[in-house]
């Protein structure tokens, strides 16, 4: 992934300053995110799905069950769109046209091999659960071959790609401004809740450390 | 909006007991959303992009610069799909297989209708910014014809719509149970933070009150 544009496609029109393109820049914004809307053309329309992802290297994954919706319909070569999109607060200027939010978000182009390789497929999946929570997957037993077979894994080379950032306060038009009308930034914030053990857990086993706990 | 699927494309078709489509969840689900990811075909490839939404009766609006990605590329009638997501929890199960995710989505299909008339462009673009800060257009200027027409409105009927929402602790097979291993779900929480005034704002001010703070 260069830091330029490396595609027509990906290449943010609107507000270039907002534009990112490093690859570090790309990798905090897919991994900081649980799901991923995936576009794909399913009968000549657009789909778009949520599926849980996790970067692995240079590509991100999804996973689904093969009876399921469009990831039963990508076969290798399939051209889709994964966008992840975290939103940090709704900016509110003196006027409609100014009003904003503040976002980062990561527009991924590019075509999904599915993965069938046994040994891959398995390590990818363990990413996925690790993902949710690191070092979950060590305390999980083996999956099973017929659990295996009824995933499909599928993964987008992080190649044509572009970040969009929107952060600060709101750009009002100058002549706007009023000091008596509130400007400025509500942030949303996200983060865990308390954990809730379902009823097969005993009293005594303690709930999982929240590493890097969200914003 | 019926309460069967109203279209085979929007059709749950994967663990169909999760699926929803009576107008109740459905609109409770837009509208708790700030941003839907709309998803289009533009020079035969499937592109998903971020919009800030807000449900208008029975039409999800978007809109964006005339000159930006994919807005500008919906004419009447163009197909596109807007997914809204919510995520509620990771579901912490005992097999990799079983852990999941607690959501609520919607996927509607449907035509984008351009807003051409002025007076319901306005109208249609007041509920936007009502929708980030409910009360919140009152208190700001009108808006001059050359914002109006630097922006497009489209909206999308709510009727080719599904809603899929899981809930509740993992569901894992009997022998996977082993109670010294944690089971259950780590809640997932988003709010508004301490409203950030920006330097225009003068200290006397009140900060917005936040009505009906998220979750």
């Amino acid at each position: 992934m260069s830091t330029a544009p490396s595609s027509p496609n990906t290449r943010v029109r609107r507000l270039a300053e907002r534009a990112h393109y490093d690859a570090a820049t790309v990798h905090a914004i897919l991994d900081e995110a649980y799901v991923a809307h995936v576009g794909a053309i399913v009968d000549g329309l657009p789909v778009v799905l949520p599926y849980a992802c996790a970067r692995v290297g240079d590509e991100l994954v999804l996973h689904g069950s093969t009876r399921a919706g469009i990831l039963s319909a990508i076969a290798s070569g399939t051209p889709v769109c994964a966008t992840v999109t975290h939103l940090d607060g709704l900016v509110l200027a003196r006027s409609a046209f100014h009003s904003s939010m503040n976002y980062r978000s990561v527009v991924l182009q590019g075509a999904a091999r599915v993965v069938d390789d046994q040994q891959e497929k398995i390590r990818l999946l363990d990413a996925l659960v690790d993902h949710l929570l690191p070092g979950r997957r060590a305390e999980l037993r083996a999956s099973t071959q017929g659990e295996l077979d009824a995933t499909q894994v599928v993964a987008i080379r992080i190649d044509a790609v572009s970040a969009k950032v929107r952060s600060g306060g709101p750009k009002d038009a100058p002549e706007d401004v009023r000091p008596d009308l509130w400007g400025g930034v509500i942030p949303l914030v996200c983060g865990f809740g308390e954990p809730q053990p379902d009823a097969s857990t005993a009293g005594s086993v303690a709930a999982p450390a929240l590493r890097g706990a969200r914003r």
